[in-house]
């Protein structure tokens, strides 16, 4: 791609950085700042420079937080005896959003993947198997995708905390609530199967 | 989308301010942001920042330059009888990238589209005609994109200009009617150019 402008080409370089983002999106995207108020840019990159700079994670649990312990984290309401392990905080606004879950979560960070050079300690492993230690928790639901990387996570974790007494368990999975049988890919489906519940439990729902 | 953090959601929402960009994209893209070291936050927004309120427009042809006349109209081997009238800088690229064109380019800035609130005065074309008006143009090809706010663009400066002794042209439709130029191929917006037909021609379709 021939640039007219270096200013431009260098714009449109630093967007390609992101990930999903090639050169030609990049450019749409600076030409479409350039149409609009200079306002929108400096608004965007002010707020895009605050958040780097500024952002907060929460002490306990590492979830993104403006304060020390984040809401949820300091709500009295919730059970701090059940901890919910996920990879990333928008894990933790997909389980909020169902309102299903009212105790605390614990932000990894990611995941264990050689392939990727990241190891156990490159996640916050420890902050949670000190909690564990602790005494504290009673029961780890871990939430993490259920891919290898996932699993070997899950697995990690587990051997560090399974002399403590703490009950752990993963979410359910199986076919999505209103997915028809016949489109489900054979690992999910055969996993529902094996993981089946009492009929009358789930009525209960 | 229930956020954690006041800065992540304004940051969020700044990014999906961009077309395209809707709001889980944004926070996969801020979430991204956080696991790179600030530094190329920082080499992003500066560049944005840079970009958007130095770049500079050529005095001429309107393209997106560093310098007071970009680097086609100063290039003493071009054409300047012959201008190529294009709606966007990206569509200055993707003809110079098939290397068939050595004349000079009008970027008028859009296209009239009442639809969006843009009329004539709201686009670089007083200038193209005043070009004409001068006596130094003997051709002007219309490249601009085949649908009806295009053609309407084509025909609204046509009039401004068809008293003069200008021949007017169009590109060859060998790209599909209604295809953006931009994602044509080389070779047919190639052809397309050396192809091009009177523009009188064109209104008898
Ligand atoms: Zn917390
Ligand atoms: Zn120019």
């Amino acid at each position: 791609m021939e640039f007219s402008s270096k200013l431009l080409e260098n714009a449109v370089n630093e967007m390609s950085q992101l990930p999903g983002i090639g050169k030609r999106t990049a450019l749409r995207l600076v030409l479409h700042m350039l149409r609009q108020p200079k306002e929108h840019t400096n608004a965007l990159t002010e707020a895009l420079s605050t958040m780097r700079h500024q952002v907060k994670f929460c002490k306990s649990c590492n979830n993104i937080s403006d304060v020390e312990l984040c809401e949820i984290c300091s709500n009295p309401n919730r059970n701090e005896e059940i901890i919910c392990v996920v990879e990333d905080i928008r894990d933790v606004m997909a389980i909020e959003n169902t309102s299903s879950f009212k105790g605390l979560y614990h932000v990894l960070g990611g995941k264990i993947s050689p392939m990727d050079g990241i190891g156990p300690h490159d996640l916050n492993i420890e902050t949670l198997v000190n909690k564990v230690k602790e005494g504290k928790v009673k029961e780890l639901i871990f939430a993490l995708s259920s891919t290898m990387e996932g699993d070997t996570t899950n697995f990690y974790i587990y051997r560090q905390i399974q002399d403590y007494n703490v009950f752990t368990s993963t979410i359910a999975r199986g076919i999505s609530v209103g997915d028809e049988l016949e489109y489900a890919d054979e690992i999910t489906l055969g996993r529902s199967i094996v993981n089946r519940i009492p009929f009358e439990n789930s009525l209960k729902i």
